[in-house]
């Protein structure tokens, strides 16, 4: 189309060359960069440090998998029919990755980055400037009748086990950054406003964690989809070695009623 | 239906703990295992070495990304037309994992095993046995007209840079295994039996290394799905930054030209 | 799993015989109901009339095909991968099937529904009365620096030719009701906001046609994926027959050019 | 990209008019070709009779929906966990459509004609002809150890209630062809082969059907995906109204018992 073209900072190759992010692939990255590091470069365009790489992969792992979540179900079932198309039933999973299972990751960052964003003058420098910003940043959602992202759990309804120990992790690495720092502030002040006590939730401080490592926040799904991505293949291995799709199939259809629509 | 039970072994959850491959997720294992290593351990059931993780990671790197292929291209596409939906993106892009552009990984590890599988006797002890033992198969191949997989690559003609370093990294590790050295050996002696010489390719050498890790063949397609969605993420997110996707529609629509079917 | 049970008024099998909507399917619909029929029966839970029948055919038929879409393309590319999941590469063609190109039919439909829901009193009942209801609506979107979903085309520029073809069978049909009445008036009076005169488009005429047939807005989208299901196959057969996909992927890989990463 | 054109006989557009398969969208089809009508002519590339219109939409009204099928708790959980994406629950539920649920179609396709390809001479004129056709077919299948597809169903043990009614309306609309025949030959003749009388299922008589329209065997799985598309519409409908995703994970999640690895 009369010269258009197709402009990318990733990767080109050549006869004797793979080249990624700049890097000789074969002698610059394999073996020398690890897989999460690589995953962090590729979408922020630049390397990360190791302090960065360890929190990263801290929350690829804490949000891998958790048994058998409707994703989970879903890529067992394509897999028992469609066990040819392996990307299939990974995709399938991979599909519940929306609003409300893997979403919360993503709203938490950037419910956070905005309330950053619209402060004006320097960030608090102690908790109790962190808790004035998170109190009124609880009190206008509320106002507005929005939810506060990360907050309450349907089964951890105290405490999030993720939580403390990613916050531990990102201070040990230098990164408790004002994301995660906002975020606990609305753990200590929200009951002042909702009038209950409810967990920051671990997805919630996964997002918040992202967004200290400076991601994009309008991506950070993308990270939570990463994560499942391993969690799934998991649950295909398992299928093959021990299926229970279906089952599952079975424990419905068995169990179907018939009602005649109401129109 | 009747008391049917679901058994997993990947992960359960109760109000105060996550447990996730008999281990507890927060206190055992964020922070204390890589991204990488989790994803052998949810796939294989068993926690991999560190040498082993090594290879693992040097795999999944050199199998995430190589610029502008129809996979990266379909996702983007998919992301012009549907941006809120991130997870679709990725899983567009996912779908191209088959049989033409990912499924070498998986093919080369399968027919390697294959061969070894149906090999009496013990394993051979040195170079020479490993060529006999190539050119069987090469020959018997030839013979049914099937390819063999992971020989020769569209670009990369004469050698694929990854196969060496990949070589060298199982063998530094201790884990160059029956099916690196088989595949090595079909790189030495296949020209005797084709009668012109193709490089190894470097989607076949990942093959045969994760089949050396014990990793099950079946499901070898999903290690090179996994490396590929962190290269979908990075494509995803080039694509917000300096998005190419209109500029591929728009070169496709305006030299489409109408031919009329010839039925 | 203590009795839990899962309705539906969709279907239900048994040794001799298979239900569907409350009909025996081989007796009381094989060669009896139409497939178009048989797929709003199955979404709104009743039997369209006739004459609903044919405004929903016309619309399907409207939506089914534009050439080279992204969408289409993604799936193309798709098949190219892994020609041996017609599946995936349909689903990647769906995928695309989001807010940009193929929502703007759900977006108008829930727009005008919207609108007629907040009125207060009876409907217009002539051309006056759509204008007023119209032009409040539109100066209300312009107001909060909404878009009007539905006008404008990137193609068609003065009038899309699917609008007075649309309108003229649902009139025809008697089925021309209070959506399709109110996407008119619109047309008729957004110039005198907007300041400029733009077409309503096809895809918008078929989101109020849909409405107006009773089915459920938050689904609408739904319908254009079923349409483009029929395109995207014959995008998958023309493909098998005459493929473009191997040269959509040179011409952009070889146009590629590389550029660092500016951070 | 140096004068690269990408040819199709599917459709253009210009500002005034959108063309379709040689036709103008709307002044030549809107209204005038119902949607089945349109997907047959996209796929095949030529209009079919009203003869072939109708043995068509019958194979897409037998196809449609069959309950709760694992696709369709597939399409269900993942809108339970992405409900703002209908496009990615429909895709889920479709990339079921593989092998083993919704492949029957094809494989049966398929089969038939192979058997018709590989005979020599003119077809048979009677159903003595046919059955020695279909009697030499099955023993090389059985003594091949490869299934006959569309024999057989884990439900329907006696009859396939769509079979004969599929039969009788291909024969009343003169296109009970060779693949037909052939099949219902392998109905009578399989017993003395398999030493057991199974029935021949719906799906596979559909894909007898859809070879005897024309259709290219490669694709016949497409309309089974294009068939289920709609029914998956009409669960994804019913989730809105009456949902049962929930119910379909909690029980699974309750159920769950944690099993170490037995590695």
């Amino acid at each position: 189309m009369d010269g258009a073209t197709f402009p990318t900072s990733i990767g080109t190759s050549d006869p004797t060359a793979i080249r990624l992010l700049g890097q000789d692939l074969a002698s610059d990255l394999m073996g020398k960069v690890g897989f999460g590091e690589l995953a962090f470069w590729l979408v922020a365009g630049r390397r990360p440090t190791p302090q960065e790489t360890r929190v990263f992969e801290t929350v690829l792992v804490a949000l891998a998998d958790h048994g058998f979540t409707p994703t989970a179900i879903a890529a067992r079932l394509t897999y028992l029919s469609a066990p040819e198309s392996v990307q299939g039933a990974l995709a399938a999973g991979l599909l519940g990755g929306g609003s409300r299972f893997l979403g919360v990751t993503e709203d938490s960052g950037r419910f956070l980055a905005g309330v950053l964003a619209a402060h004006k003058g320097p960030l608090p420098g102690d908790d109790e400037g962190w808790d004035a910003l998170a109190l009124a940043a609880v009190t206008e959602a509320r106002e507005a009748r929005r939810l506060v992202p990360g907050l309450g759990h349907p089964v951890h309804k105290v405490q999030d086990p993720r939580t403390p120990v990613l916050l531990a992790i990102a201070d040990e690495e230098g990164l408790r950054g004002p994301h995660l720092r906002l975020f606990e502030a609305i753990g200590r002040v929200h009951p002042r406003v909702l009038g209950r006590t409810l967990p920051l939730n671990g997805a919630g401080v996964c997002g918040a964690a992202l967004a200290d490592l400076g991601l994009p926040v309008d991506l950070l799904r993308g990270f939570a989809l990463l994560a499942r991505a391993a969690g799934l293949l998991g649950h295909l291995a398992e299928e093959r070695r021990r299926p229970i799709g279906m089952d599952v199939y079975m424990t419905v259809d068995r169990n179907a009623t018939y009602v005649p629509d109401e129109d």
